[in-house]
Protein backbone atom coordinates (compact mmCIF):
# COMPACT_ATOMS: atom_id res chain seq x y z
CA UNK A 1 0.00 0.00 0.00
CA UNK A 2 1.32 3.24 -0.89
CA UNK A 3 0.08 6.25 1.73
CA UNK A 4 1.06 9.85 0.56
CA UNK A 5 1.55 12.18 3.77
CA UNK A 6 0.62 15.55 3.55
CA UNK A 7 1.19 18.55 6.24
CA UNK A 8 -0.47 21.51 6.77
CA UNK A 9 2.22 23.27 8.04
CA UNK A 10 5.35 24.77 6.63
CA UNK A 11 7.17 25.58 9.37
CA UNK A 12 10.69 23.21 10.13
CA UNK A 13 9.84 22.37 13.39
CA UNK A 14 6.08 21.12 12.85
CA UNK A 15 4.56 18.48 15.06
CA UNK A 16 1.98 17.79 12.45
CA UNK A 17 5.18 16.75 10.00
CA UNK A 18 6.98 15.00 12.60
CA UNK A 19 3.81 12.63 13.25
CA UNK A 20 3.91 12.12 9.64
CA UNK A 21 7.32 11.17 9.52
CA UNK A 22 6.92 9.13 12.76
CA UNK A 23 4.22 7.16 10.59
CA UNK A 24 6.87 7.02 7.84
CA UNK A 25 8.88 5.41 10.05
CA UNK A 26 6.89 3.08 12.00
CA UNK A 27 5.24 1.56 9.04
CA UNK A 28 5.65 -1.79 8.59
CA UNK A 29 7.20 -3.08 4.89
CA UNK A 30 4.23 -3.57 3.03
CA UNK A 31 2.93 0.17 4.00
CA UNK A 32 5.17 2.64 1.95
CA UNK A 33 4.20 5.91 3.66
CA UNK A 34 6.02 8.41 1.77
CA UNK A 35 5.37 12.51 2.78
CA UNK A 36 4.60 15.23 0.36
CA UNK A 37 7.13 17.44 -0.56
CA UNK A 38 6.35 20.46 -2.77
CA UNK A 39 3.52 22.04 -0.62
CA UNK A 40 5.61 25.22 0.31
CA UNK A 41 6.11 25.34 -4.36
CA UNK A 42 2.40 25.06 -4.74
CA UNK A 43 1.08 28.27 -6.28
CA UNK A 44 -2.00 30.24 -4.60
CA UNK A 45 -5.33 28.32 -6.42
CA UNK A 46 -6.73 29.94 -9.61
CA UNK A 47 -9.67 28.68 -11.39
CA UNK A 48 -7.66 30.08 -14.41
CA UNK A 49 -5.20 28.05 -14.20
CA UNK A 50 -6.70 24.78 -13.98
CA UNK A 51 -6.66 24.51 -18.17
CA UNK A 52 -2.55 24.93 -18.13
CA UNK A 53 -1.67 23.36 -14.85
CA UNK A 54 1.39 24.61 -13.51
CA UNK A 55 4.24 22.56 -12.33
CA UNK A 56 3.87 22.10 -8.55
CA UNK A 57 0.31 21.28 -8.95
CA UNK A 58 0.77 18.32 -11.07
CA UNK A 59 3.31 17.20 -8.94
CA UNK A 60 0.98 16.89 -6.27
CA UNK A 61 -1.67 15.58 -8.69
CA UNK A 62 0.52 12.99 -9.54
CA UNK A 63 1.36 11.26 -6.13
CA UNK A 64 -2.13 11.75 -5.43
CA UNK A 65 -3.13 9.24 -8.61
CA UNK A 66 -0.43 7.09 -6.99
CA UNK A 67 -1.29 7.08 -3.80
CA UNK A 68 -4.20 4.04 -2.48
CA UNK A 69 -4.57 6.62 0.72
CA UNK A 70 -3.57 9.77 2.17
CA UNK A 71 -2.65 11.05 5.73
CA UNK A 72 -3.31 14.44 6.58
CA UNK A 73 -1.65 16.35 9.48
CA UNK A 74 -2.88 19.79 9.57
CA UNK A 75 -2.50 22.43 12.53
CA UNK A 76 -5.32 24.70 13.88
CA UNK A 77 -4.34 28.77 12.75
CA UNK A 78 -7.01 31.47 14.16
CA UNK A 79 -9.59 28.50 14.51
CA UNK A 80 -9.37 27.59 11.16
CA UNK A 81 -7.67 25.71 8.57
CA UNK A 82 -4.01 26.70 7.45
CA UNK A 83 -4.09 28.25 4.26
CA UNK A 84 -1.37 26.08 2.65
CA UNK A 85 -3.77 22.59 3.47
CA UNK A 86 -7.06 24.42 2.07
CA UNK A 87 -5.00 25.60 -0.79
CA UNK A 88 -3.65 22.38 -1.30
CA UNK A 89 -7.25 20.96 -1.69
CA UNK A 90 -8.61 23.87 -3.82
CA UNK A 91 -6.21 22.33 -6.42
CA UNK A 92 -7.78 18.60 -5.69
CA UNK A 93 -11.62 19.69 -5.88
CA UNK A 94 -11.72 18.95 -9.83
CA UNK A 95 -8.51 16.39 -9.81
CA UNK A 96 -11.03 13.28 -10.69
CA UNK A 97 -8.39 10.39 -8.47
CA UNK A 98 -9.25 12.45 -5.75
CA UNK A 99 -12.58 10.90 -5.19
CA UNK A 100 -13.52 7.72 -3.09
CA UNK A 101 -9.85 7.99 -2.30
CA UNK A 102 -9.29 6.72 1.88
CA UNK A 103 -8.24 9.74 3.85
CA UNK A 104 -7.02 9.51 7.61
CA UNK A 105 -7.39 12.73 9.47
CA UNK A 106 -4.81 13.08 12.08
CA UNK A 107 -4.99 15.19 15.15
CA UNK A 108 -2.22 16.68 16.89
CA UNK A 109 -4.28 18.91 19.34
CA UNK A 110 -6.75 17.25 20.69
CA UNK A 111 -8.22 21.20 21.72
CA UNK A 112 -7.96 21.98 18.33
CA UNK A 113 -11.71 21.34 16.95
CA UNK A 114 -12.63 23.75 14.65
CA UNK A 115 -9.92 22.92 11.93
CA UNK A 116 -10.68 19.26 12.05
CA UNK A 117 -14.24 19.91 11.95
CA UNK A 118 -13.65 22.08 8.75
CA UNK A 119 -11.35 20.39 6.93
CA UNK A 120 -13.53 16.78 7.52
CA UNK A 121 -15.86 19.05 6.16
CA UNK A 122 -14.32 20.09 2.88
CA UNK A 123 -13.06 16.33 2.27
CA UNK A 124 -16.62 15.09 2.62
CA UNK A 125 -17.61 17.34 0.13
CA UNK A 126 -14.88 16.23 -2.05
CA UNK A 127 -16.32 12.75 -1.98
CA UNK A 128 -12.90 11.48 -0.20
CA UNK A 129 -13.86 8.23 1.79
CA UNK A 130 -12.71 9.42 5.66
CA UNK A 131 -11.16 6.09 7.10
CA UNK A 132 -12.33 7.06 11.16
CA UNK A 133 -10.67 3.78 12.53
CA UNK A 134 -7.13 5.46 11.45
CA UNK A 135 -8.15 8.89 12.21
CA UNK A 136 -6.34 9.24 15.20
CA UNK A 137 -6.00 12.39 18.09
CA UNK A 138 -2.71 12.63 19.58
CA UNK A 139 -2.03 14.61 22.22
CA UNK A 140 1.42 16.11 20.99
CA UNK A 141 0.54 19.72 21.13
CA UNK A 142 2.80 21.15 24.13
CA UNK A 143 3.71 17.48 24.77
CA UNK A 144 7.51 18.15 24.17
CA UNK A 145 8.38 14.76 22.97
CA UNK A 146 11.58 14.71 20.77
CA UNK A 147 10.73 12.97 17.36
CA UNK A 148 12.30 9.85 18.79
CA UNK A 149 10.56 9.78 21.88
CA UNK A 150 7.19 10.34 19.72
CA UNK A 151 8.48 6.71 17.75
CA UNK A 152 8.69 5.16 21.27
CA UNK A 153 5.86 6.38 23.04
CA UNK A 154 2.91 3.52 22.76
CA UNK A 155 0.40 6.37 22.79
CA UNK A 156 1.88 7.98 19.58
CA UNK A 157 3.99 5.35 17.68
CA UNK A 158 2.25 2.68 18.97
CA UNK A 159 -0.92 4.48 18.08
CA UNK A 160 0.12 5.35 14.94
CA UNK A 161 1.05 1.88 13.89
CA UNK A 162 -2.46 0.60 14.63
CA UNK A 163 -3.75 3.79 12.69
CA UNK A 164 -1.58 2.59 9.77
CA UNK A 165 -3.22 -1.48 9.93
CA UNK A 166 -6.44 0.31 10.30
CA UNK A 167 -6.08 2.28 7.27
CA UNK A 168 -4.63 -0.86 5.65
CA UNK A 169 -7.86 -3.21 5.87
CA UNK A 170 -9.89 -0.23 4.69
CA UNK A 171 -8.14 0.06 1.16
CA UNK A 172 -8.50 -3.80 0.76
CA UNK A 173 -11.55 -3.52 1.66
CA UNK A 174 -12.22 -0.35 -0.37
CA UNK A 175 -10.45 -2.05 -3.74
CA UNK A 176 -12.66 -5.47 -3.38
CA UNK A 177 -15.86 -3.63 -3.20
CA UNK A 178 -16.50 -5.15 0.51
CA UNK A 179 -15.70 -2.10 2.87
CA UNK A 180 -18.15 0.16 4.03
CA UNK A 181 -16.62 2.82 2.22
CA UNK A 182 -17.53 1.16 -0.99
CA UNK A 183 -21.54 1.48 0.05
CA UNK A 184 -20.69 5.59 -0.51
CA UNK A 185 -20.57 5.09 -4.20
CA UNK A 186 -23.44 6.03 -6.18
CA UNK B 1 -11.89 56.98 5.79
CA UNK B 2 -10.03 54.25 3.90
CA UNK B 3 -11.47 50.72 3.36
CA UNK B 4 -9.00 48.18 2.28
CA UNK B 5 -11.31 45.60 0.25
CA UNK B 6 -9.54 41.86 0.11
CA UNK B 7 -11.02 39.10 -2.61
CA UNK B 8 -10.44 35.87 -1.66
CA UNK B 9 -10.60 34.53 -5.33
CA UNK B 10 -7.74 35.60 -7.88
CA UNK B 11 -10.17 34.08 -10.57
CA UNK B 12 -10.44 37.22 -13.21
CA UNK B 13 -14.44 36.79 -13.16
CA UNK B 14 -14.64 36.84 -9.87
CA UNK B 15 -18.02 37.71 -8.51
CA UNK B 16 -16.32 38.38 -5.20
CA UNK B 17 -13.87 40.74 -6.79
CA UNK B 18 -16.30 42.36 -8.85
CA UNK B 19 -18.55 42.91 -5.89
CA UNK B 20 -15.81 44.88 -4.24
CA UNK B 21 -15.09 46.84 -7.32
CA UNK B 22 -18.79 48.00 -7.35
CA UNK B 23 -18.28 48.67 -3.95
CA UNK B 24 -15.36 51.22 -4.61
CA UNK B 25 -17.37 53.00 -7.70
CA UNK B 26 -20.43 53.36 -5.32
CA UNK B 27 -18.48 54.91 -2.27
CA UNK B 28 -19.13 58.37 -1.56
CA UNK B 29 -15.90 60.90 -1.81
CA UNK B 30 -15.52 60.98 2.22
CA UNK B 31 -14.93 57.10 1.64
CA UNK B 32 -11.90 55.58 -0.41
CA UNK B 33 -12.14 51.83 -1.26
CA UNK B 34 -9.51 50.12 -2.13
CA UNK B 35 -8.85 47.17 -3.32
CA UNK B 36 -5.49 44.91 -2.36
CA UNK B 37 -4.21 44.06 -5.61
CA UNK B 38 -0.92 41.95 -4.05
CA UNK B 39 -2.80 38.50 -2.74
CA UNK B 40 -1.51 36.20 -5.91
CA UNK B 41 2.00 36.96 -4.60
CA UNK B 42 1.72 36.11 -0.86
CA UNK B 43 3.66 33.37 -0.11
CA UNK B 44 2.24 30.06 1.48
CA UNK B 45 2.19 31.58 5.42
CA UNK B 46 5.23 29.88 7.36
CA UNK B 47 5.89 30.88 10.53
CA UNK B 48 9.49 30.44 10.11
CA UNK B 49 9.82 33.56 7.60
CA UNK B 50 8.11 35.76 10.61
CA UNK B 51 11.23 37.24 11.62
CA UNK B 52 12.26 38.50 8.16
CA UNK B 53 8.59 39.29 6.32
CA UNK B 54 8.70 38.83 2.55
CA UNK B 55 8.00 41.52 0.48
CA UNK B 56 4.73 40.76 -0.38
CA UNK B 57 3.78 40.21 3.07
CA UNK B 58 5.19 43.19 4.07
CA UNK B 59 3.04 45.44 1.53
CA UNK B 60 -0.10 43.37 3.16
CA UNK B 61 0.77 44.83 6.52
CA UNK B 62 1.41 48.23 5.18
CA UNK B 63 -1.86 48.79 3.98
CA UNK B 64 -3.94 47.08 6.70
CA UNK B 65 -2.09 49.29 8.68
CA UNK B 66 -3.18 52.40 6.92
CA UNK B 67 -7.25 51.18 6.17
CA UNK B 68 -9.47 52.17 8.99
CA UNK B 69 -11.52 49.49 7.85
CA UNK B 70 -11.95 46.20 5.86
CA UNK B 71 -14.09 45.14 3.47
CA UNK B 72 -13.67 41.42 2.60
CA UNK B 73 -15.51 39.08 0.04
CA UNK B 74 -14.56 35.51 -0.66
CA UNK B 75 -16.15 32.34 -2.25
CA UNK B 76 -17.01 29.32 -0.69
CA UNK B 77 -14.54 26.32 -2.08
CA UNK B 78 -15.76 22.85 -0.90
CA UNK B 79 -17.54 23.63 1.81
CA UNK B 80 -14.69 25.70 3.00
CA UNK B 81 -12.66 29.37 3.07
CA UNK B 82 -10.43 29.81 0.20
CA UNK B 83 -6.95 28.71 0.56
CA UNK B 84 -5.93 32.47 -0.68
CA UNK B 85 -8.12 34.10 1.75
CA UNK B 86 -7.21 32.16 4.76
CA UNK B 87 -3.49 32.38 4.02
CA UNK B 88 -3.82 35.93 3.73
CA UNK B 89 -5.26 36.06 7.36
CA UNK B 90 -2.43 33.49 9.07
CA UNK B 91 0.01 36.52 7.64
CA UNK B 92 -1.92 38.68 9.77
CA UNK B 93 -2.42 36.65 13.23
CA UNK B 94 0.65 38.13 14.59
CA UNK B 95 0.24 41.52 13.12
CA UNK B 96 -0.45 44.10 15.60
CA UNK B 97 -2.36 46.39 13.70
CA UNK B 98 -5.27 43.79 12.60
CA UNK B 99 -6.50 43.50 16.25
CA UNK B 100 -9.88 45.65 16.79
CA UNK B 101 -10.04 46.38 13.09
CA UNK B 102 -13.66 46.90 11.83
CA UNK B 103 -14.48 44.53 9.07
CA UNK B 104 -17.37 43.97 6.65
CA UNK B 105 -17.95 40.43 5.78
CA UNK B 106 -19.86 40.26 2.50
CA UNK B 107 -21.43 37.42 1.25
CA UNK B 108 -22.00 36.80 -2.88
CA UNK B 109 -23.78 33.80 -2.15
CA UNK B 110 -26.48 33.45 0.49
CA UNK B 111 -26.73 29.34 0.01
CA UNK B 112 -22.69 29.31 1.22
CA UNK B 113 -22.96 29.18 4.79
CA UNK B 114 -20.06 26.78 5.90
CA UNK B 115 -17.08 29.45 4.49
CA UNK B 116 -19.27 32.71 5.93
CA UNK B 117 -18.97 31.05 9.16
CA UNK B 118 -15.78 29.78 8.93
CA UNK B 119 -14.62 32.99 7.89
CA UNK B 120 -16.13 34.87 11.14
CA UNK B 121 -14.97 32.60 13.65
CA UNK B 122 -11.09 33.02 12.23
CA UNK B 123 -11.68 36.89 12.12
CA UNK B 124 -13.43 36.86 15.81
CA UNK B 125 -10.09 35.00 17.18
CA UNK B 126 -8.23 37.62 15.32
CA UNK B 127 -9.89 39.96 17.28
CA UNK B 128 -11.11 41.66 14.55
CA UNK B 129 -14.52 44.08 15.25
CA UNK B 130 -17.27 42.27 12.55
CA UNK B 131 -19.41 45.45 11.42
CA UNK B 132 -23.02 43.26 10.85
CA UNK B 133 -24.68 46.72 10.25
CA UNK B 134 -22.19 46.36 7.03
CA UNK B 135 -21.90 43.03 6.50
CA UNK B 136 -24.34 42.10 3.42
CA UNK B 137 -25.35 38.94 1.56
CA UNK B 138 -26.02 39.19 -2.23
CA UNK B 139 -27.90 37.19 -4.47
CA UNK B 140 -24.65 37.58 -6.83
CA UNK B 141 -24.50 33.66 -7.70
CA UNK B 142 -26.31 32.48 -10.67
CA UNK B 143 -27.42 35.89 -11.31
CA UNK B 144 -25.24 36.48 -14.40
CA UNK B 145 -25.11 40.39 -13.31
CA UNK B 146 -22.61 42.34 -15.45
CA UNK B 147 -20.54 45.19 -13.27
CA UNK B 148 -22.39 47.53 -14.73
CA UNK B 149 -25.99 46.21 -13.34
CA UNK B 150 -24.35 45.58 -9.98
CA UNK B 151 -23.76 49.11 -10.02
CA UNK B 152 -26.72 50.34 -11.32
CA UNK B 153 -29.16 47.42 -8.91
CA UNK B 154 -30.57 48.63 -5.85
CA UNK B 155 -30.26 45.30 -4.40
CA UNK B 156 -26.59 45.26 -5.10
CA UNK B 157 -25.03 49.08 -5.83
CA UNK B 158 -27.53 50.73 -3.40
CA UNK B 159 -27.29 47.99 -0.64
CA UNK B 160 -23.76 48.38 -0.68
CA UNK B 161 -24.01 52.20 -0.49
CA UNK B 162 -26.15 51.77 2.69
CA UNK B 163 -23.15 49.15 4.01
CA UNK B 164 -20.25 51.69 3.67
CA UNK B 165 -22.07 53.56 5.14
CA UNK B 166 -22.39 52.11 7.97
CA UNK B 167 -19.03 50.72 8.26
CA UNK B 168 -18.36 54.49 8.20
CA UNK B 169 -20.55 55.40 10.96
CA UNK B 170 -18.93 52.33 12.93
CA UNK B 171 -15.38 53.82 12.23
CA UNK B 172 -16.52 57.27 13.47
CA UNK B 173 -17.99 55.67 17.04
CA UNK B 174 -14.91 53.45 17.23
CA UNK B 175 -12.44 56.20 16.83
CA UNK B 176 -14.17 58.16 19.43
CA UNK B 177 -14.84 55.27 21.61
CA UNK B 178 -18.38 55.74 21.84
CA UNK B 179 -19.19 52.85 19.73
CA UNK B 180 -20.64 49.36 20.50
CA UNK B 181 -16.96 48.45 19.29
CA UNK B 182 -15.02 49.65 22.10
CA UNK B 183 -16.89 47.70 24.27
CA UNK B 184 -15.08 45.01 23.03
CA UNK B 185 -11.73 46.36 24.15
CA UNK B 186 -10.20 44.97 27.07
Amino acid sequence: MRVLAISGSLRAASLNSALLRTAARVAPPDIVVSIFGGMRDLPLFNPDLESQIPSAVAALHGEINLADALLIASPEYAHGVTGTIKNALDWLVSYEPFVYKPVAVLNASPRARHADAALRETLKTMSAVIVEEASITVPLLGSGLSEEAMLQSPAIGGAMKTALAALYTSVILHKSGQGPSFLLLP
